[in-house]
């Protein structure tokens, strides 16, 4: 059976993830639409549900209604497994296709894979699999135990477990989904250290990815870490850095939002919404006071998002380092692009290159039929095209009045968001053949 | 003399283009800012002169005070000159680059071309130069004899000949700049068809670039195009229909645009519309009072541009054409991507995508700035960049309300939109030689 399993996935990759995603999502929405999922026992319409649904599974955060007042405990449990299952499943799936497009690269390095970590046998995979999983469930137990804790000030000691389990799934799978009721997210614990340090771990630690957390708490093989950890905690923590420093200067003086604050919960504040761009989309403040450049500046901080193969979204801070990388190059006139102190295979850059442009035109598209379909700034579109698309889940206040067009093409969003930037790069993976016939290569002058 | 020039030239191409450029745009804004050169006597400020001296050398058509009636006749002339020098000499400019390129790519190419063509010989290149610098002016005393001939309607037949002249040359040279007064640009003649019709294929023919002209004009040799020019001509064309049509539909009940005309006109108008974003600037209509998603296409189409080595700007048609063709290539799982059954170079695909996401990389750059300068809407301020980028000149109105540190931001995003495409393929080209040390490869994960 596991031999049967691994043959499908094998033959077609991305196929069995778009199609495990879609009916994931589907079975959701059908759950959802139940009178059982909601307070008032009145049934979904069918796009609401199947919204709820891909904004849970794609881990996203968006959402319709207050997740916390609308649905019932039957609903909430419904949406923090379709979250589970989206956020682990998905990191799962990365890890292993990674895995699978490295062995496909050459015989020579999939025997010494396989030889050394026994990664490319059933038995290596399987063990993957269940390591992942025991990671992310480690993880979130601790993240629940330490949410609990904090709640159990504020509220009896069972609803505080139960929104302490809630949280920190939520968290750790960077789905941005609350049970606080009334659109708040964490605005009342924005100066709440405790709150924000555990909210920014999880969100930080479910960002790096699978490979990334067993390169730090499995160091039992190895002492230095490998060149894909090294950038991932790199460009990670630069962007956490930039963030907080230009939301942290061009807030100053904004008293709609931390401009009233004191130095220290400035920071803070600023920290946090820095942090939770890299897909949380959990945030302490009204993102909508927020002046135009630092909204924008957020859009760009949503669009490169988390690391592969982690419960985040957008381009990934691997792809935006190889950008980075190749733009230096150029400056400096060498051919090779170079991180480290290693070259990076030209083929690598023309995939984060072409991934990248394929994600901004996917963006483009959706920001131009929202622009149709949505009566709003285009700013706020904007905002609301790369959120979904980054699966970050922060708003400027346009999902609530979305019309059934601007829905479908948020859903859209969110799932092409969460799935296509993986399918693409294994798309653009060496092929197994050459074809049987070329066309002879002709020339057009670029620029 | 002339191989000291060109061994000059051959030596650092990008550096002659950009040195060049700089003197000429300063030297404009020295001759502009004496009292001379304006109506009333009062010099311009430094930064006003080399904002004008930019817009015309960079063939943009941006502009602070109407070019008409704040401009003596000295001006007028400074302007026209910086225009052409900027519009026909970045045109033989780049028409040289493609084939200094081209013979740096293989010793049996540079054979072929020099034998063939003779064009890799000294007296090839002056020859050329003189073809290119013909073909222009020979188009622009056709423009400016049916130009001289309407004008000659409405005002006397002096008067008529000076801006008949002036507006051939700023709309061949897609300048956009325009003696109509009162920033009104072509507006008073939105449904005169032969001032349309003129000024549409002076745009249209100024935008193809020269050797797409030479393959139009001069048919002695071949009887079928080159793939550059087949690929040119159907992009052009295809992006005039689609913009037409989305124009004439997002306006067509859009009172404060086209809404009251009747449907010839609204066609019309939205026809000048779609070919002026090519790169033209000059305009028949309000573009600020159009729809959201109307403005949000325009950004896109402005963003194209025109062809390499043409007047216009943006990152050309035939990049473009190499985007959608790798798209197309992704989606039907080839490895090849293929124009009219040629196959493009792995290298060649690189390219523009990389000079594409660069160029989106300035715009969003530039936008940054201009957010955190200017007090005006989003997507005012994308409008604005952009068109800076793309020298095309069309404004949603924020030019003339813009700050000093907006002014430079534009200056600049105008000179690198004229000259970064360019420079940048001619960067991302085959090096000379091999570094003598290279990195080891290393791998991260993309996407
Ligand atoms: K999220
Ligand atoms: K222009």
């Amino acid at each position: 059976m596991y031999k049967k399993a691994l043959k499908w996935i094998n033959a077609s990759p991305p196929r069995t993830l778009l199609l495990g995603f879609s009916f994931i999502i589907f079975l959701g929405a059908v759950l959802l639409r139940l009178p059982l999922s909601t307070v008032d026992r009145e049934p979904l319409s069918f796009v609401d549900a199947l919204f709820t649904a891909t904004s849970a599974t794609c881990v996203t955060g968006l959402v319709l209604f207050d997740t916390g007042s609308h649905f019932s405990t039957f609903g909430h449990w419904v949406i923090l497994m379709l979250i589970q299952i989206g956020g682990i499943g998905f990191m799962t799936m990365a890890t292993l296709f990674a895995l699978i497009l490295r062995r496909r690269i050459s015989l020579k390095e999939r025997l010494i894979l396989q030889e050394s970590l026994n990664q490319g046998s059933i038995e290596g995979l399987v063990r993957l699999v269940r390591k992942v999983i025991l990671y992310a469930l480690a993880l979130e137990t601790v993240g629940a135990l330490l949410f609990s804790a904090r709640f159990a000030i504020d509220m009896p000691l069972g609803q505080a477990i139960y929104h302490g389990v809630f949280h920190s799934i939520s968290i750790f799978n960077n789905a941005g989904f609350d049970l606080s009721g009334d659109f708040s997210s964490f605005s009342s614990y924005s100066t709440d250290l405790f709150m924000n340090v555990v909210s920014m771990v999880l969100i930080i630690l479910g960002g790096f990815g699978f490979i990334v957390l067993a390169d730090l708490f499995d160091l039992r093989h190895k002492r230095k870490f490998s060149l894909h950890t090294k950038v991932v905690l790199t460009v990670s923590g630069a962007l956490i850095l930039i963030g907080t420093l230009i939301i942290f200067i061009f807030e100053f003086t904004n008293t709609k939002s931390i401009g009233g604050d004191n130095f220290g919960h400035k920071l803070l504040v600023a920290l946090f919404q820095s942090v939770t761009t890299r897909s949380g989309g959990v945030t302490t403040v009204d993102i909508s006071e927020f002046r135009q450049a630092t909204q924008f500046f957020i859009i760009i901080l949503m669009f490169i998002g988390a690391s592969p193969g982690s419960t985040g979204g957008g381009i990934k801070t691997t792809t935006f380092a190889v950008l980075v990388g190749a733009v230096l190059a150029m400056i400096r006139g060498k051919e090779d692009v170079v991180l480290f102190r290693l070259r990076l295979a030209q083929e690598r850059v023309y995939k984060a290159v072409t991934v990248t442009l394929f994600c901004i035109g996917i963006v483009m598209l959706g920001t131009m039929i929202l622009a149709t379909t949505e009566d709003a700034s285009f700013l706020k579109i904007l905002f609301e095209a790369t959120s979904a698309f980054g699966t970050v889940g922060l708003s400027m206040g346009l999902t609530g009045d979305l019309t059934t067009a601007g829905k479908l093409t948020i859903i859209f969003l969110m799932f092409i968001g969460r799935l296509g930037p993986l399918t693409l790069t294994y798309a653009l993976g060496p092929k197994a053949g050459r074809p049987l016939y070329r066309h002879a290569e002709g020339k057009i002058i670029i620029g």
